[in-house]
Parts: C-alpha cells; structure tokens; sequence
C-alpha cells in the first residue's frame, strides 16, 4: 500500500489541472502578449485565471499578479515593498513561525539598511499579540504573518492581526504568506485587513512554478524581475499560461464544497492523533494548537527517542510518505524553527514527524499508518538505545 | 489553413515533453527537497535535466541552475553579477541589441549606482567590436550580449567577444542572452568565453515558466530569490519539476539531427526571403544579416506604407500568424527597439513584420504565406493610401 501523508511539501495534480495544461501546451500554446488570435486565446485563460483567484479572494482581478510560486510572491512583497516605502520607514516586524521564503528576505532587507524584528509566540505557535503591539512604533512600514504554518499547523488570527497593525500604524502594509490557508480555508483580504498575500499552486492540486500575489488597490511594490513589462509592469517575462490556468483550475477545484472537504480533513486528522494518544504508554507528543483549533490538513507530532529520519525511513519501508520538518528545510535543517520559537525542547525537535493530508486522504490509510506505527515504535525505540 | 510563424514568441510543445509534464504532475510528483522515495524520484528528474543541459553545452551539471524563465535568468545574471562583484567595479556594458529582459535590469542597476554603457551596432544588427574594446576599461565587471537577436536574427559574433573582453579585462564576466540561440546552434561556454549564459523552456518546444542560467564555476553572483535554499541556495523556491524535466527533454529533442534541421529552416527562410524579393514591384525590406548569416528561423521585414498592426491582422484574416516587433514589447512599443539601434528609418520601423519558423515549418505554408501577402499588399496599400 502507498500512503502519501505529505501534503503540505506538495499534492499530486487535479485531473483538471492536468487537462488545463495539456490544452495550453499543444494546441493553446501562443504568447499572452501576442497580438493575433493565438495570443488572445491565450491571454483569455490568464485572464480567466485571474478571475478565478480574485472572485475566490473576494477582490478585484487587477489586484492579483502571477508569480513562479509561492517563494518568488513572498520574495517581491517584502522587498518590493520594503524599497517602495522606504522614505516612509524602515522598520519591519514578522512572526517567528515564518518560512525561509520571509525569513530570508529579512536578512537581506536587514543587510540593506532596514530594522527587522521577530515576533514571538507561544507554546501553540500563535503570535503573541501583546508582543505585536508594543513591536508597532510609526517606523513600522510592514508587518508580515503566516497564515498557516507549515511544519506545525498553528493558525494565527489574522483578522485581529489585521485591524491591530492598521488601528496603531495606520501607514503599515499587512503582509500573509497563505501558501498553506490556500483551500482550507476562506481568505478575504479586505474583510481580513491585508494589502499583501502570496499563495502557491502545487499545495492545492496545481502546477508547481506557478503562484500568486494579491496587492491591494495602490498600495506600493517595487517590481524585482525587470523586463518586457509582463503582469501589467510587476512581473517580466513570457507569461506562464499552462501554469497560470492551471492555478486558476486548481484553486476552483479545491474551494467547491471546501467545507465538506475541511470537514473530512478534520475527521481524518481526529483519527490520527487519537490512535496516537493510543499508542501504548508510548506517549507521542502531538505539538501545536488543539486538533480543530489547528489547520486541518497538518499533524506535527514528536515519538521522544526515536530521531525524526529514522521514523520516516521506517515509515517510507511500508509504502507511507511524511516529512521530518518541512520538505523546504530537509536538506540543511533550520536552527531557527517553528517547533524551536514554541520551546519545543531539543530532543522533541529532533523526533518531530510531520502528517499532512489533502481531501482524498481515506481513513483506511490513517489505519494502515498507525497499525504501522504501532508496530515501528517498539522496534525503532530499541534500536535507538543501542 | 493555420500558418503559425511565430515560433520566436513561443511554441507549441514537443509531445515528448507533453508526456514528461503529465508524468510529473501526476505520478511522480514528489517535492525535491523531501527526503523519502517520493521525493527521491522527483529530484531524479530535476538531475537528469540538468544533465541532459550540461551535456549539450558541455559543462558540468552543478553550473546549470533552473529558473522561472528567461527573463529571471537575465536578472538573475545581470544583477546578481553586477552586485556580487561590486568591489572590483561598478562599469556594465551591454550591446544595443539587448532584450528588455538586460535593459530593464540595466536601468535599475543605473539606479543603484552602476555606470551602465550600450555598445552600438551595424545596419545588420552586428555590435561594433571596436566601440566594444574603446569601452572595456580596468573597471568594467560585466558584458552582456545577446547570440541571436530576437526581432531581426542578427548572431553576434560571441567567440570573438569572449575572447576580447577576457583578454582586455581579465576579471570582467561575459554574459549571454541565448534564448534565441539555443535549438539553434551549439553553444560551448567554455570555448566561447562565456562566464554567464541564459536560457528559456518555451521558445524550444519546451514548457512556458522554465529556463535555466548557466553559471561557469566559481562566478560569483548573488541569488535574488531566497527562501529554503534550494538550487544549491542560488535561486531558492519548490523546484518546478515538470517545466524542468519538459525543458530538459526539449532540449535532448530540438538537439537531435539540429544540422538538418537548421538546414530546413534555412531553406524555409530561403524560399520566405526570395519570394519576398519577388514580389512584383512591392519593394519589401529584409532587415538584418544576409539570410545564411542571420539565424535560421527569423525573418524581418518592411512593407513601406503598411503599418506592421495593419498586415499583422490582415495576415491573421488568413490564419497566418506573424509578429510585430517581438511580443515581449508589443503591448508597450519599445522606443529603443533593435531596428532603431540599426538605423533603420521611422517608417520601416513603423511597418515591420517578423517571420519566425520552426523546424516543422513547411514550404507549403511559406507558398500559402507568400501568394496572402501577394494578394494582400496592393489591398493593404491602396487602403493605407486613403
């Protein structure tokens, strides 16, 4: 049996995705910015896409600009918007749950003159409000916080996240990277209070290499990929159309009936961390916000003793896939992580395995996984005292 | 009859690299970065790729990385070169001949403290080595030049260049815009000179949204997308495993028997320019290179009195699909397009048309094209003359 628990590193494509694709790739194929048929033809599905995102988001279609993917959208909002509002400011607060795709560009941006200042939270991953407050002087130009997290799942109020950053700092850009909110749950920047959020294709059935940026109205971004003023100026280059449309395709997909989707994600993620609190006198430590507090679709749990690479090379011997940390920090491992901002102590870090399902993830698979866990645990644990 | 002669904006795709997007988008659609089977598989493809390019430049896989696309390849380059050597000097030349994907980035680095220089070109498109050698003092870091030109098809002269800048500046990188070149001719960085050579997926058969950037050994060059440090930390970002594995199997297929296809389209160009000629008393101008130096596939040329718009749409009546200018610029006409930095008058540039072939263009669809353009062009006159 195979058993792909591992949702949140990327998702296989929708069959309408794959259709989209195809379509644009033979027989749709022309350039966006041509101006005969062909290119018209093409330019639609991009405008169809746009559409789709922008009716989903509840904002206008020339409030949404595509991107390669969810790095490059969260790249060109912190530094576009960081260098378009400059004279304005230099200081910019982000949470400590954040991504390598925020905190990289926090390091750059620090490099290049502007003050950047990490947020805290607390045990369950959740910003510290009180903390955000007392960060938000008039200097504060940008405020970035992660939707979902991707390692643990906590989820962060971002409406009231939202209203606090623009009732104290009326000027400050909101910032979400909802690259893991994206078809789980209902975003509505204008009714949440943000000006900037990036999404990515390949977490929802789309394409991989392709994402999104909302920018809100006029609010300032300097573009950072220079050329023949594709995406209305904000992002050069040959429109991505098999891409583009296969987002589009993807993000409609995966919101009809989202809450019967969600609902089954729920059970499901039920099922799992309650046969691990049944795992006998194992004790497995399930980290993060309570089961439905939390993201639906991500199971952040340590099984003390037994290191995170060994539980998921033996989970990969019977066919079922998961992750230790994100898929996006396995090849050098963050010093700096979630589980490390929550005071996760050392060796619960180092035993942490990530679930993670997507809508189409049965229970007969979760069953499969803790009979295997069940009869992994006892084996890894003794090889693991040796 | 459908007549596409607009593979220099962009093409369909080989079926080849159908098959291998299909296959990664829902078989093995692993992420890279993950550390179990399903990734594994997944980064097989991404290396095979980059092996399947190295191979054909005849460097090492670890100096290819995988881009968006071209033009994120030019920043990347231009850029990250510009501002990762900026200790040794601040001078950037490029040729007139550029694609707004290096004269945008030249701007923006102009803005930030470089001194950016354009090197004039001949009548036919050809950069002037001697204004290229008066330019090159002890601080010049980097020179960029394009292979082949996107809108007429001149082919600089890119051994000679490489040999002059490193042998005038030894610390200065050559940089290469191949994106028209590559299909089309063998590309050896190393015997070229070349430190920096960029490349697009689509104008070869392959996906929209994939490009690589070659960069030779220990180049430094600053990555401009960051996040989970994948691509060697170069160019961070979930690795688009179906545009790279579409972009290397193009690459392996446009490479295969490429004398004889360039032979064809030469000849296609052939039968194009001398039925050009031979339209009765119409004087046609054909810009650029003579026909066996030009490139292959491209073919530039004024109807005197006819606005390019105007025979665009009239040749698209027929289902004849051609450009004017390129169609990365055609939205916002270029003021500083090649043609003017040829020479060319207002009025040719003002009604010129770009034939562009691939190697499955036929001479049945160059005679159909020549007998719409026999019947059009005393139509289109007449009209023009009212």
């Amino acid at each position: 049996m195979e058993v792909y628990l591992d949702h949140a590193a990327t998702t296989w494509c929708y069959e309408s995705v794959r259709d989209m694709v195809i379509k644009t790739m033979m027989e749709d194929y022309g350039n966006p910015s041509s101006m005969h048929r062909k290119g018209v033809v093409a330019e639609a599905y991009v405008k169809k896409a746009r559409g789709a995102v922008a009716r989903q988001l509840k904002v206008q279609d020339k409030e949404i600009l595509f991107t390669s993917g969810g790095t490059e959208s969260n790249n060109l909002a912190l530094m576009g918007a960081a260098w378009a509002n400059r004279r304005q400011g230099r200081r910019i607060l982000y949470s400590a749950m954040e991504h390598a795709a925020v905190k990289e560009p926090m390091k750059r941006l620090e490099e290049q003159g502007f003050e950047t200042v990490e947020i805290p939270v607390d045990g369950q991953g959740v910003v510290s409000l009180a903390a955000l407050e007392g960060a938000l002087t008039p200097e504060t130009i940008l405020v970035s916080v992660m939707h979902v997290n991707n390692e643990v799942g906590s989820v962060q109020p971002i409406e009231e996240i939202g209203t606090l950053v623009h009732e104290k700092v009326p000027g400050a850009l909101f910032h979400v990277d909802a690259i893991q909110a994206l078809g789980k749950y209902h975003i509505y920047p204008g009714r949440m209070g943000i000006d900037l959020l990036c999404a990515s294709g390949h977490k929802i059935h789309g394409p991989k290499g392709v994402g999104f940026l909302y920018i809100r109205g006029q609010t300032k971004v300097q573009p950072q990929i220079l050329g023949g003023g594709q995406q209305d100026g904000m992002r050069s280059g040959t429109d991505n159309v098999p891409g583009i449309a296969g987002l589009g395709a993807a993000v409609e997909e995966v919101y009809r009936d989202l809450d019967k989707k969600v609902a089954h994600m729920y059970q499901i993620k039920g099922l799992l961390t309650d046969g691990l609190k049944g795992l006998d006198g194992e004790k497995a430590v399930i980290h993060g916000m309570p089961v439905l507090q939390g993201a639906p679709h991500i199971v952040n749990v340590s099984f003390p003793g037994i290191r995170s690479e060994v539980m998921l090379h033996a989970l990969e011997d019977r066919g079922i896939y998961v992750s230790a940390g994100s898929a996006c920090s396995t090849h050098k491992r963050q010093k700096n992580s979630p589980l490390d901002a929550m005071g996760v102590d050392k060796g619960q870090r180092e035993s942490a395995v990530r679930f993670s399902f997507c809508e189409e993830t049965t229970e007969e698979e979760i069953r499969y996984c803790l009979q295997a866990l069940k009869e992994l645990i006892p084996i890894l644990k003794k090889y693991a005292r040796r």
